[in-house]
């Protein structure tokens, strides 16, 4: 530990930590164990909103009551190409890493295969799951719904959640995947809460006011609607993450998983939608041509200085994998006041 | 006929007239027929630049030798879940064609599906294939790449087609199926053909310079470079497409499909991947409840006035279905004359 203002922990100790909160709130092992890994992995890229600090959010859930920290998530072979995971009211995580393995064999097998979990708990990023599935050598896509937050192009009122869209594509020689997870609405909800907490103003292009007017207010912002990002194009996707990781699944939609909150807070339950490729059975004698034209088209973006998405996450990894990581002292005590 | 500037012609009067264009250009019957029918569903929902104008895209790239008239399509099951049809270098549509019922079985029996297009030329929009997917009932998905005139966020030179990415939902009661269909780039590039013609200056936010620099000027974008939608979300969908549907069915990159032209200006030559789920496996019992959530969504969008992509063909299409359609003159005496 450092005498600053940062402690600094191995991966392991902030496994270890997370593992030990969650299980002190009543989370049974093996969900404890399931958390605590994506927890430790967001610590890890300094992705600061996924890492520790997520513990106090899961906390805050498992205190309202609303997610069951036992669950124990099943699987079901739905169609050849179609797997589910029901969560029963537990977080996502833990389903996931029940199915990705069927995902993974029904993918090879047939080409291309899904996974959906039902019923769950959901607070963390997409990019972890995204990553699995790419570690297999497969292409991966991920989408859920959240609380509905955000209206549509040309409207006022929310309808779709933040709606992220993952999207992982394995890379050759050990380097990391392409890997890219973004919301679906201009902004995350937690920057709009940051510069509310601030008092800090926002660009009018994040938010709609209750009227339904651009704003600058983050206040009035978290009481209006936030906006979709790329205008029409961004809520058309919006609108087909609703359908697809709602919809088509039979699970709740942003406005039902908000109604179903009733004001508690808890974090969005509702489900998620999976596909895994493989590369192998859809390009045959081609994959090796494949894989060398799609390095092509990723080593030219990089040389023309765009950087690519979760660059800066693989950059954070290398770092912490040597190094451990920092976490402010004050989070720190705050997580340590979690076990009293 | 009308007396004034344009020319009212019914939709088999459309279809019949552009069979009798790319017959007499040596098409085959059957590729004319698909292709007729495609230019016929562009013009009745008023898409002009995929209506018959395209008629004079089609017979400059028959001229031009680079596309086969005649060739004859082939399918082939590669696993459960996946399909190809090669298309042995003639247009894409006739190989969609052959596709969609081998495409249409696997979805239903395997759940989801994907049908890729191999050694194709492309000039068609994605929604007349995504429609005809969801007519079966089924959510459709398909993208493709197209000749490299994009630049990446960050970036200043093209690596990306304009990439378009189109989904449908099927809707109960008779309704038009949700459909989107939109190119990655942050606009088509007809549109700034037609201001370079025109000699109009574009948005600043369209493209950029030789030098990297964003421009107003049509000629030097397009001598330049188009910019993606959304910015970094844009780049990294556009960057999907070239893997997704290049990189994994093995077939060529934007940035390849422009190398093999050769500057002949042809229509650009590569691959298409769609994609086909069926609600009633992934939804099962839940199926009926999916498909009304979906619904509240779509009706909650429209209800405050946003509009749903889309509708503006779809109301064309009424519109054509009653009284026609609406031809220039001029077009139309220009495509009389393609069969001199």
């Amino acid at each position: 530990m450092s005498i600053a203002d940062d402690v600094i922990l191995s991966l392991d100790a902030v496994d270890t930590l997370a593992r030990r909160v969650l299980t002190h709130h009543g989370m049974s092992d093996a969900n404890a164990r399931a958390i605590a890994g994506v927890i430790a992995q967001g610590q890890r890229d300094e992705c600061h909103s996924h890492g520790l600090y997520r513990l106090i959010v899961c906390v805050r859930s498992l205190r309202s009551g609303r997610v069951d920290p036992r669950a124990v998530p099943t699987l079901r072979r739905v169609a050849g190409s179609v797997i589910e995971a029901d969560a029963h009211g537990g977080y996502s995580l833990p389903a996931f890493e029940l199915g990705l393995p069927a995902l993974v064999e029904a993918a090879r097998e047939q080409g291309l295969a899904a996974l959906t979990i039902r019923h769950c708990h959901h607070f963390s990023a997409l990019w972890p799951e995204v990553e699995a599935i790419a570690a297999h050598g497969l292409a991966g896509i991920a989408m859920c719904p959240s609380h509905a937050w955000v209206a549509p192009a040309g409207g006022r009122r929310p309808v779709f959640g933040t709606n992220p869209i993952a999207f992982a594509w394995p890379r050759p020689d050990g380097q990391p995947p392409y890997v890219f997870d973004f919301a679906t609405s201009a902004i995350a909800r937690g920057d709009i809460e940051l510069h509310a907490r601030q008092n800090r103003s926002i660009p009018d292009d994040w938010a709609l006011d209750e009227a339904g007017r651009p704003t600058t207010d983050p206040h009035a912002a978290l009481r209006g609607a936030m906006r979709t990002f790329g205008g029409h194009k961004g809520s058309a996707l919006s609108t087909m993450v609703e359908l697809m990781a709602g919809a088509l699944i039979g699970d709740l939609t942003s406005a039902e998983s908000l109604e179903y909150d009733g004001g508690a807070g808890a974090s969005p339950y509702h489900g998620e939608l999976l596909l895994a490729f493989d590369p192998e059975v859809f390009a045959g004698d081609a994959c090796e041509a494949g894989r060398a034209s799609g390095e092509r088209v990723l080593r030219e973006i990089a040389a023309q200085g765009a950087r690519l998405p979760s660059q800066r996450r693989f950059t954070a990894r290398a770092r912490s994998l040597e190094h451990g990581v920092k976490v402010p002292r004050a989070l720190y005590e705050e997580i340590l006041a979690l076990l009293d």
